[in-house]
């Protein structure tokens, strides 16, 4: 089956080549589509034309987010940071908004929970893993730093923010015209609300950490809404303003941030030596071929 | 000390009396202001005057809600179920922001936690808490189906929802020019997302509930946000639209319902002998006086 949204390098997208016309899916929609498209976004965009949806998952704390085009008659849909555990939920939710999923994103390779791609895939045929060529895991598609990522008229740019990962990128909401406003940054472990992830395990590094935050995320519009993959204290959104103010590790200077990373004492991550591995191959092997 | 804000009854909305001017407070600041007030607004209203926080609190599943007028120059703030374990968490990030809480409010009378009102009272003086007159609990100020709470140039209107207690009251933004759009509705336990509260309870009513969510939340543009007290799948909002779709009690017939309600077979509340009675005065006797 042809996808009808495609992922375009940054080269293309700067030359302003001519969008692709967008294929007719034959297949049957699959699931009911509620009347009222646009009944179902959160504000952002004066258009309406996002909605957008942001999940929790207790266990590990992780944020999976749902962001979809529903002025697009297909009203296509990326799932950023998916959670094996509760994939039936997230499905479930975008069968009763009518949506289609194309993407299923990793802003890394998580070590503290199981992705959810890989379980999504063998659900929904057609969903394509997205994760970062940095990462070294396997996924359908690769991004790279400065490629966009389209759902519908709507894309979310791609910015490598390494440091908690030698392969962690940040999600954007597009920066046009018809593109969320203000714009929302998906920062992964990158950045937190009010702290960051660890530096120490996976090709952490807390030099390069410092640097990606504030060369790509400080560096955003201040009114950028900040969506984290994980929050303990019941936090759901901050703003570069607000990290900028008041992040208690990523406002020092390098130097002392460098000491506060080097001497955060914590715990061997107790899912690393299931979650690493697992997640290097989208959660789950392939399904095996039905014979 | 005297409050710019006021409650007005509804007949006095309904006269579309002139507001009476905004003193100016005397006391000094006393928390530091970012330098742009547009900057935390998570999108509703395109004129970005809502400041608006979801705050989730662990252990009871109990969603916060924080909402401020940032286009006034006081930035006036309002808390909705607020719990105890979390007061200085939102007390700070209120005071990160710079805002000026004015009300902390209920939706009802907990039985699951210990609401944070009479904390934060002694904490921050001059905040108001406000809960419905039928709840029959002590608060400073009482409102009754058809009120409006002000909070700078936005306002909730006040619709009395009885059925998970006889007192539970949705607090809903204004239908006006300049209130969000769309509009955000907070449930508290009379309808949480594809579930709604107990009735067995605090003077509950599975007949009440049925006829409170079909007349004053139902018939909300289909558009309108639902922010309920509870969630336990790590949903964080729903619509009108989808409740009316898929709510897996209230879609029923209003005898099915009541068969659904008679027969969750729920253990006893494990917090209710100790939330209500605290509770019913504000999660804290008021402080003693100072002699």
């Amino acid at each position: 089956m042809v996808l009808p949204l495609r992922l375009i390098p940054r080269l293309a997208a700067a030359a302003r080549l001519p969008r692709a016309p967008r294929p007719i899916s034959r297949r049957a929609r699959l699931v009911p589509a509620l009347a009222m498209a646009a009944a179902y976004s959160t504000g952002s965009g004066a258009d309406r034309r996002l909605l957008f949806r942001q999940l929790f998952e207790k266990e590990s704390s992780t944020y999976t987010y749902l962001l979809a085009d529903v002025a697009d008659p297909d009203k296509p849909a990326v799932l950023i940071d998916p959670v094996d555990r509760t994939v039936d939920r997230d499905l479930n939710l975008i069968k009763e908004l009518g949506l289609k999923l194309v993407y299923a994103m990793n802003t890394h390779v998580h070590a503290d929970h199981v992705t959810g791609t890989g379980l999504i895939k063998t659900k929904v045929p057609g969903v394509k893993s997205v994760i970062s060529r940095a990462s070294e895991a396997k996924a359908d598609h690769f991004v790279d730093h400065g490629d966009k990522v389209h759902f519908g008229n709507l894309f979310l740019e791609v910015r490598a923010t390494p440091g908690h990962t030698a392969g962690c990128v940040t999600y954007i909401t597009g920066d046009a015209d018809g593109q969320p406003s203000p714009r929302m940054a998906f920062t992964g472990d990158a950045l937190i609300i009010r702290a960051c992830g660890r530096t120490d395990f996976q090709g952490g590094s807390s030099d390069l950490l410092y640097q990606s935050v504030h060369s790509q995320i400080f560096t955003l519009p201040k009114d950028t809404l900040l969506y984290p993959a994980h929050d303990y204290k019941g936090f759901t959104v901050s703003t570069v303003e607000e990290e900028v103010a008041y992040n208690a590790r990523l406002t020092k200077d390098k130097e002392t941030f460098k000491t506060i990373m080097d001497n955060l004492n914590l715990p061997y991550p107790k899912m690393i030596d299931v979650a690493v591995p697992a997640n290097l191959v989208c959660g789950i092997q392939d399904p095996p071929p039905k014979i």
